[in-house]
């Protein structure tokens, strides 16, 4: 069987999708989310699917990677793993972490690894004939929940029509999105992304969240940009009203000032975002909740590997989103559906995506009460139409987009715009 | 493919295999070693092998464990560990951990689920038609080093003829068997079991195997009878003829306040055989390099889990030995061949064992310079002799023994030995 498990095509198209003009510290999202679509196409004529990063630096370095791994068996993601990690010696490019310029430590090889390994155990459950899921150790839950993820917004991008969700700029539109969302989705959790507007219309917004929906679980990322100071007033005024304060202050130290000083656990996709970060995080007591997120944790094995530390160590375990299609979608269900510790309803914006622009086959995704079925069927459980797939490439080539610039794009519109950590 | 991966039987076997009287600090090895033979039988008819301790508590707990198993599908070991602990509920019985005495809070859950793992990928590997280091993410290496393992040994047992290995109580002793065990096996590591003899004796024998063997990786593991001022005087006489020093002193303290004061690394399975007391060894600093071990850190999977932890803060990964057959063999084999942080030659009693005493068929394992190679046919690679298994099994009932007790059976020939951790 091992030569029909050998490497002899891979194809990486870069995509793009509409996007809504969802604010964020670093600014805004741009009227198109960029994604890269991985094909490994194996010597039986088997093809494995992954989905990544879609900037022009990150795709580079997927197609070096690609480059050194023909000719390598897909039942061996070590080797493959050691293939990537040769073939980016020689990168000097920096950047390219797809987080828009938000502070990231997360590891390059981790990040290239991880659509390659996807793919390869899709391939693997299609062989076998069994879920990827099977191949993490098992189904721990038939669906994962998600939260409502939540967005001060504008109406629609500058020069184009407002889209369906409208202005969400206040208390008041959060609310209304809210409403909407857990009416649409049957959400039972709920999470703001916040470090748009000053620290104290942002607790207001939760408060008025937590009014509306009593008992659900509610959470707030202001994606550092709040001084320890304010995370501290901030969130000893949200006493009571959030399951975690995600990211409140900049760094291990930060986060660790802050631990001490609020009544809520923080959870963390910066401070915390690669193996090497963890002995310290550990260390110094930064945080209580990991957000994991195979897109740069390396893979659907090495996010096993963090549940079982942070299980290990104490930590709860949630799991990070960044806009995303149907692959990382099945990709995400495999890995929480397959990890006990997922304490936490997991991130995703799948809600903001067009349910038209994606690159997999049907409809295979439906959300019940908030959660989601982890597909059943070999490998991955979605395939790639590549009708769609060729639509949203030329999508990516009509955008001229190369880069995920949130800032850039919000400095058209407000020039003095300022995304440092910590400004509030 | 589901309905033929469900567990339709489990038979759970004692045996028994002839083993010499090595001496260590809590006594000796009685005349057998018990170990129990778990086989997993599904409605498909497929057989997965494990092995795992032999005392009747032990075997007991097994039995309990595998009437809950029966019906569910191997495919999901997750589900079968939850299935396993709930079986555990009830015991009331302590000990049965197969260390003959010495301290061991390893996980009982761990010890009964992992002869079921190990079987359930035995199972899946064969259903899928590839070796179970394919499941365990890949081989990282082909063939796995191993040490040659040195005991102070009586000549034979009591009453019984020499054997073949003859009387080691001094350093001669120790060089004419680590010259026959290199001869034979090739092996380029070698590990003296001390805590036999006073610790300037066994330093001896380890100054003489380093003038015999330059270059050779010495080890020495004196099973914590050492104390502290012990342990650091010893291992400041051994600057630079260790490789490790295994655990000389009891408890987190202890090796913490040794591992201060001497100059090489500090290795352990006794301070730190579970996953709950990692978090403390991490933070007191108490050793550097850990001996995994699937028999008591849960099977495969969470042995690879472990390594993970060992890689991510920075601790050396080795592989602890008890006298066994060759399932645990081969899955020693595939846990080590798939952990690319393997960093040291793993341990093993096999030269110890007759060659005849066994339960897998033929003779699947050779040393070639010290390392067997890992098994590339579907699962674990070996399968059941059934006339083995009866002889075993009934040297087992003959044998008249329930447990190990190395130290009643020292006891029975020096009255007075004192088995006390720390009392050098």
């Amino acid at each position: 069987m091992t030569d029909t498990t050998t490497i002899a095509d891979i194809r990486i198209t870069p995509v793009a999708f509409a996007d809504p003009p969802l604010l964020n510290s670093v600014g805004v999202h741009e009227p198109y989310a960029l994604r890269s679509v991985v094909e490994v196409e194996t010597s039986g004529g088997v093809v494995g699917l992954g989905e990544s990063y879609g900037s022009s630096i990150h795709v580079s370095r997927l197609k070096m990677a690609a480059e050194s791994l023909r000719g390598l068996d897909v039942q061996n993601p070590y080797a493959l793993r050691q293939a990537v990690a040769r073939a980016l010696t020689d990168d000097r490019t920096s950047g390219g972490d797809g987080m828009a310029g938000m502070v990231t430590a997360s590891s390059t090889l981790d990040r290239v690894y991880s659509p390659f390994e996807v793919a390869a155990l899709d391939i693997q459950g299609q062989q076998y004939g069994v879920p990827v899921s099977t191949l993490l150790g098992g189904l721990a839950r038939d669906e994962v929940s998600f939260t409502g993820y939540l967005f001060y917004k504008w109406a629609g991008h500058p020069g184009a029509e407002p889209d369906r969700w409208g202005e969400a700029l206040d208390a008041a539109g959060i609310l209304a999105q809210a409403e909407t969302m857990v009416e649409e989705y049957g959400f039972t959790a709920l999470k703001l992304k916040g470090g748009v507007l000053a620290p104290e219309a942002e607790a207001e917004a939760v408060g008025a969240l937590a009014d509306r929906f009593p008992g659900m679980p509610i959470r707030l990322d202001p994606n550092a940009v709040w001084s320890v100071e304010t995370a501290v007033r901030v969130g000893r005024r949200l006493e009571g009203k959030l399951e975690y304060l995600e990211d409140p202050s900049p760094g291990l130290d930060g986060m660790a000032d802050v631990r001490q000083r609020v009544p809520m656990p923080l959870a963390t996709n910066m401070a915390v975002v690669a193996f090497d970060q963890l002995p310290e995080s550990v260390r110094r007591g930064s945080v209580d909740v990991i957000l994991s997120d195979p897109h740069f944790w390396g893979g659907l094995g090495q996010t096993k590997l963090l549940a079982g530390v942070a299980q290990t160590f104490g930590m709860g375990l949630s799991m990070h989103s960044n806009s995303h299609l149907g692959i990382s979608m099945a990709a995400m269900l495999h890995a929480a559906g397959a990890t006990p510790n997922i304490d936490y309803a997991c991130d995703t914006h799948w809600p903001w995506k067009d349910p038209e622009d994606d690159v997999v086959a049907g409809s295979p995704f439906s959300f019940d009460a908030g959660a989601v079925a982890v597909p059943t069927s070999p490998g991955l459980g979605v395939s790639l139409d590549r009708d769609k797939l060729r639509r949203l490439h030329e999508q990516y080539l009509a955008s001229g987009m190369t880069e995920r610039d949130d800032t850039g794009y919000m400095r058209r519109f407000d020039p003095a715009f300022d995304p440092s950590l910590g400004r509030w």
